[in-house]
């Protein structure tokens, strides 16, 4: 057992699925849980998340050996002034939020001294939210980014990298605005042009929205489950990780003009070489285990079952 | 049995498939198959996908009661020139290219009066290409669009209908111009957006490919495997349907700035609001069978089995 006892603020998909797996792998003792609604709470306690559930985040974080703070980011700052004055010395706080800089710097005035701040994100979700979205095997075969601070405790980051090796990720450290650049480009950039390309679809009047929906499996479906990721997620997001995401927007204009003017000239050469550029990619990702090799990623396989 | 001898030019990924698929309902007798070089014929022949394989195409297309052009769109017009002395009087001559309007008008000038000209496209397939790529489930469920002229011979199309739906595809027919834009929005601009991105992140020096590699989970993956397609086959669709592809990417850079803007501007409710219109999409996609909802499309459970 790595933590005895275990704080989970926001008891979601994401917090969910972490105690379902740390559980499971015996890597905490008693997990504590707060969330905003009663109803959430009961369904949490319901479901066996949490041993305990409590009416507020300060109550569910005394004395608890691990922190984590599972809520939209919008709300981390505020449970993290509302929790510090019962932490206990020698506790982790860490968090879950999707953007590193900022949320870093927003939460860590609020966290006195002796206790370890060292903020997180695994990268794995789905596009359905709430606590019964959890399940144990959400972080199998992911990374899990942490990124903690130059002056952090060694053994307290060590253990919370434990843990979630024990949860089935894989954990690299990170600076915080290395890790913000690189997910604007991993995942904040495509959410936002799936989103786009999605509304659009949905503005069009001369292509009615059945038709969209009937002929999706063309290459847009894949569009539109990103595209139905939870709106409050994202919103915050882009008004976090504003300065990488508008950088990389900029890159992408760049070459989809440089790309629309191939076609425009009718410059088949040029399309024929950015095409086959961006196939080493896709092996290499196959390669690394990130994504099944499988036709259609195995989904007429998946569907037999049901 | 529909037609008792057809003739397929052009053994990959849907020429394969449709062989595959159409022997296994019974709807089709002697299948005559060409392909360019003698290495995917004798492939072609080896995995059965053809009762007999020609050097040339109109060999294969002798007395065929249905030819199947399933060649790159490129090369549609030159195989169309060189059959059309061999086509059998009430034949039926179809195709599977992805554009329809410029390929009707490339190829009809050929084809002799007394003979069927129905173009069709299936909205199937995967990121794999060749014969080897060819599976009999291909176009189970999913949709197949024919294009025929205003006065094209009911029975004919009635026939062909009959042969993709044997197959297991749902069959709608359309006006080319229409399904050129419908499938612009659905697939075409999507996959041109899905290459950029991807080029971007080739293209970065400050983030690693393997570290785009590693994190690619969170969303790029999606657009890794539409950015694998094949690079011939995405060149033709760009070059035959520029039009309506330019038109979609105008709409999609328009509605992309607007949100750019809104980050800028930190709208934060302009942004929730966007990201929560585009979920109604996705649940009708769901509803209409064409995916699973399934969390990570079911990629989980079909990894289990591996
Ligand atoms: N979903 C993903 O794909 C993903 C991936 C990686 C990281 N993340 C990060 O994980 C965090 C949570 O995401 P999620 O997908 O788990 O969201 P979720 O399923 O919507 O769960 C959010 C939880 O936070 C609670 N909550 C909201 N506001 C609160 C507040 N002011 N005080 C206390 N509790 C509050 C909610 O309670 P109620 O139900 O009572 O409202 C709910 O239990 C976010 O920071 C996100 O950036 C998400
Ligand atoms: N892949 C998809 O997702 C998809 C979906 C719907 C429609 N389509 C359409 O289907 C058609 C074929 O695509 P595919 O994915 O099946 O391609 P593929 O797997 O690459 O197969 C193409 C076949 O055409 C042959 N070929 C190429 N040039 C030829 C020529 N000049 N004369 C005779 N044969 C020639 C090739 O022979 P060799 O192997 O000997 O070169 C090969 O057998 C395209 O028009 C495409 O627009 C594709």
């Amino acid at each position: 057992m790595i933590y005895p006892k275990v704080a989970l603020i926001g008891l979601g998909l994401i917090g969910g699925s972490f105690s379902l797996a740390a559980k499971r792998a015996g890597l905490v003792g008693h997990v504590a849980g707060h969330a905003r609604t009663a109803e959430t709470r009961e369904t949490a306690l319901r479901l066996g998340l949490c041993d305990s559930v409590h009416a507020t985040a300060a109550e569910a974080a005394k004395d608890a050996d691990l922190v984590l703070l599972c809520v939209p980011m919008g709300a981390m700052a505020a449970v993290a002034e509302e929790i510090a004055p019962v932490l206990k010395p020698g506790a982790t706080v860490s968090d879950v939020g999707s953007v590193k800089g900022p949320i870093l710097e927003a939460v860590a005035p609020f966290i006195p001294a002796g206790v370890h701040l060292i903020p997180g994100h695994p990268l794995a979700g789905t596009e359905h939210s709430g606590p019964e979205a959890g399940f144990a095997e959400l972080f199998e075969n992911r990374w899990v980014i942490l990124t903690p601070p130059e002056d952090a405790d060694a053994a307290a980051v060590q253990r919370l990298s434990d843990c979630w090796e024990g949860c089935g990720a894989h954990v690299d450290t990170m600076d915080p605005a290395h890790h913000d650049l690189v997910l604007a480009v991993t995942s904040h950039v495509p959410h936002l042009i799936a989103y786009t390309m999605v509304g659009v679809a949905d503005d069009m009047r001369r292509v009615t929205q059945s038709e969209v929906i009937k002929y999706s499996a063309a290459g847009f479906r894949d569009f539109t489950r990103i595209a139905a990721s939870d709106p409050t997620m994202w919103r915050d997001v882009f008004l976090t990780n504003k300065q990488a995401t508008l950088e990389i927007l900029g890159r992408f204009t760049e070459e989809l003009f440089a790309l629309q003017r191939a076609i425009r000239t009718e410059d088949g050469p040029q399309l024929f070489d950015y095409f086959t550029r961006t196939r080493a990619i896709r092996r290499g990702i196959v390669q690394a285990g990130q994504d099944t090799a499988a036709p259609d990623f195995g989904r007429s396989a998946a569907g037999k079952k049901t």
